[in-house]
């Protein structure tokens, strides 16, 4: 099987988008962005046995690959338009192609994200995915907004992708049930690509969390110039985790576990109420974590000093 | 060296361009598309030890990785914008990543485009690249438009950076002179984008040079539909390549080495005559290698017959 075929085969589905007026085939695809808005777009690479378990099912790596990936978009309060794909694999296995490629094309559909084109090399297995994306003029969320004085939300739960790797390699042994959940928080990490387009015009910045909390929010207090005081009893944590785990252990994957894709952000006073009100009646899954404070750094509600864990997150080099 | 400073070390130099808003550091780069274009999009991988001897120089390697990848942009005629690099080595050695960096940015500036955004991972040494350029509405230089009657070019000279590898590696001894063009044909392959650009309303098709001519002038008239007579006595070969080797080898790679990155096209013969005008001016380097003709694949115009050298042009897997 050559390049061209491989390609044919498993990636060129004809995916409808207005946007898309050449996808796969030609050197280049041609687009047509949205006008009036703001293209916004991310790269992530993934290494097998880096960033996920070199044994995982092909469906799995290229599903949570996307999935990872749209995570950014989120992050931006920006509305997923098209992806590339830049697939390194060592041999071309028809299996591995087929139920790597239904993967890949489940998590599409899930976001209404179309694959426009791509790179398939032989070599070690490394998949990169670039994500595009549209925000209205000036409506995007970045990291850089927060003021003294906001309040800092996640959404979803926390830890739970933590414990999922955990359960993968079989490190961690818990109910069925649980395990299940953990799993499928690890393999399939829903990009909150809804909760960012509400998020627009309330949010003052965020970012998602991929390294882990204290990471990410670091990340987002040193973009915007300020620190943060986070209570962890208030951290929003699932059943399943905390069935799985002593709440010390579930704490610490909520603060330095990376995975979870959820959203981190801050909102002033004048919207954080209308954010409570909103998480109450279901609309939106968040949780008031702490507050933003002039200075550097996230300290602990509880002692007033910064937080102890060691630095959560990749970290590669 | 973690990631985030390597980034910040080697990478987040603040390129001007009005078209970016947010470029790295935050989740995703904030980009503002030209308005009345449309946008051209390709990403490229290039393994070690398969695209790129493993012991090349780091910059050689980064400036070719981008050349390549610029020259899907010039095969459309488009303008460069933008580009990500999705870049995993084995480790951080900061005279490497102090390389890398320098000949990806003198690229970069030759072409005027704009880095703005990656992620860097470890792992096997792999570079990806997804360039962006924009071109005006309905302008866009694709595979597809070649005619039966329209002539056949190629711009520059090919079999040069097929030759330019021996060289590299060791295999091809030559006079110093012509191994030093060699070898810099094939680690500086000049992406063709201002040819691109005055191509834009004179070719009915084009693509880059990229697997070999027979294999890439083989993708453009799969894609229109047509085949092509081509006349290897006209084919451009550089007086460096033929004082290298005999002319028989220099025809084979001209005819099915890769890594030229040169443009192949084709234009209606109302524009074929004000191309070799422009030609004999030095206004662009073309010459008239065929013509396009009904039926498949590609015609040796002196046997009649189609070609007989194996398949060139890389195919994996």
């Amino acid at each position: 099987m050559n390049e061209f075929t491989l390609i044919q085969r498993y990636f060129a589905r004809q995916q409808q988008h207005d946007s898309v007026d050449v996808g796969i085939g030609d050197d280049c695809a041609v687009l047509a962005p949205p006008s009036g808005q703001q293209l916004v777009v991310s790269i992530d690479t993934a290494v097998a046995g880096r960033h996920f378990p070199q044994d995982a099912k092909p469906d799995l790596i290229a599903g949570r690959a996307l999935h990872c990936a749209v995570s950014d978009l989120a992050a931006m309060g920006a509305e997923p338009l098209w992806f590339t794909l830049a697939l390194t694999l060592p041999h071309a296995d028809e299996n591995w192609m087929d139920m790597f490629s239904k993967g890949l094309f489940q998590a599409a559909e899930k976001y209404n994200i179309c694959l426009i084109g791509g790179d398939t090399t032989k070599g070690p297995l490394t998949i990169s995915i670039q994500v595009h994306g549209a925000v209205p003029s000036q409506s995007v969320l970045l990291r850089d907004g927060a003021q003294v004085g906001d309040q800092i939300f996640v959404t979803g739960t926390l830890g739970d992708a933590a414990a999922g790797l955990e359960v993968v390699t079989g490190r961690l042994k818990t109910d069925e049930q649980s395990a299940e959940y953990l799993r499928k928080r690890y393999f399939h990490p829903e990009a909150r690509i809804r909760a960012g387009l509400l998020l627009r015009y309330m949010a003052s910045s965020a970012i998602d969390v991929s390294d882990g909390l204290l990471s990410d929010l670091g990340h987002l207090c040193e973009a915007s110039g300020v620190g943060a005081i986070v209570d962890s009893t208030h951290l929003p944590l699932s059943p399943e985790l905390l069935a799985s785990v002593p709440t010390g252990k579930a704490l610490e994957w909520a603060l330095t576990g990376g995975d979870d894709y959820q959203l981190c952000f801050t909102a002033p006073p004048k919207h954080a109420e209308q954010l409570l009100v909103q998480s109450r009646n279901r609309v939106l899954d968040v949780t008031l974590i702490g507050e933003i404070v002039e200075g550097g750094g996230i300290i602990d509600a509880k002692t007033r000093q910064p937080y102890q864990y060691k630095q959560g997150g990749y970290s590669h080099f």
